[in-house]
């Protein structure tokens, strides 16, 4: 529909890796999400899996996805507003599609801009595994303060 | 629509006590929430606010909130089953109405059971601010394994 | 929490009947919603169930209760603004959880708002049906024009 | 991921259109919904933007694109059945992006499988509007019966 998003630069880079660090509840951070790729209205994050988001029954637990894909998301839209401003969820449905097992290596988070409202904004998320099956998919809206 | 469900008997309380040390994520566990009551098909929990869950807006962030809501779900299902049986969640849709002061006192979350299916299970979450207000509000279907 | 809030007064009847017949699409209006109950913040509809809303399987359509339930919500937050201004739905997640019978009376349709803020309005829609069992659940934000 | 579904064959087209006059409500068919596309779990229907389904904002009613997401779910999952089986909606949510003029030309509709589970299946319906702009998102979980 439009000419492909061009990728990241390397300041956007910086700013992501930069927000990642430091906007996040310390609890959150500790996900140790990891950015792998950037463009206008996209980002793509590592989750690791490992035994502190597995639980009892051996699977990555639902919290930790929804946790990284609401985190993906803000990242997904600073890349539109170039930078950090104060935002808010609005509301997130997750539906869980597939278990990841908690042996598996790192899911991949790939979160998307729908569209950018003056004051809402519209994206999805998906959740790949290590073997590129989808394993959770999220849609979303936010708010801009 | 039905007679009130009755409390939950001292044996309930140990069962889902139990369960929260134990089958859920290290991660989530560390979520620190804590039994307030218990019935057939609804429980309470307290969920501290602390500096760890809290991002640089000085909130409570969403993603603390929805892995509470999860993990109460969890819980208002057992008091259902009268145990803990593997179950896993089908969709979790949260809407964020007000933000939690990252100051302020524990805030409350209700977990109630809609319909317990044979295979399905509905039901909706509420996070309660310590001023008695709505925070967030969660609708969700698990499936019995 | 708060003092309950009172039945609405014939006015807000004549408003809200009112715009039952003019301000949705004429496919809508072809519901047939009538209004049984109205406070402040919170309105019950009367949905018929006819033939014309029943399909093959013989229960009522789910695109019948998601429409009755997005309409309810329109006379719901117009009992707190007082009349009817632009607004539109942000989202709506809807639940099917019993089906209801094709040759029940009508189902009931309770929607209420659980927020009213200055842009944003979430809110709740329960879909009962003959004998008074939750058919559907629905939530939604609307935003205010 | 996969390789590229096959187009509908003949016979696939043939159950759909057969599937969107018979198996639905009446109020539904009159949504004169048409088939435009058939692969392996993807259909694309046009929704015709008429009078009837235009609110008094002179924009087409969400009512009718959440039914029009519905209904085509239920093709979709009929290319991977190969079939008409009994199905029924568990959830749906749509998120409303941008209004669609009531005097544009036809929205499309897309609805996808993103997985087939022995009960459930999980799935994506875009609405587009007649500048190819994404107007409406739904994502949506059915179980067989």
């Amino acid at each position: 529909m439009t000419a492909p998003d061009p990728m990241a630069s390397l300041a956007d880079t910086e700013m992501l890796t930069d927000a990642l660090a430091r906007v996040f509840a310390p609890w959150v951070r500790e996900l140790d999400l990891r950015l792998l790729e950037a463009r206008a209205g996209e980002v793509t994050l590592a989750l690791p899996v490992t035994s502190r988001h597995v639980h009892e029954g051996g699977v990555l637990c639902g919290q930790t996805m929804m946790a990284a894909a609401d985190t993906a998301m803000v990242l997904a839209v600073m890349t539109r507003l170039g930078g950090f401003k104060p935002m808010t969820t609005v509301q997130l449905q997750t539906s869980f599609l597939r278990q990841v097992a908690g042996t598996s290596g790192a899911a991949r988070v790939v979160a998307r801009v729908f569209k950018m409202g003056r004051s809402l904004v519209f994206g999805e998320v998906q959740v790949w595994n290590a073997d590129d099956e989808l394993a959770a998919h999220a849609t979303t809206t936010y708010a801009l303060l």
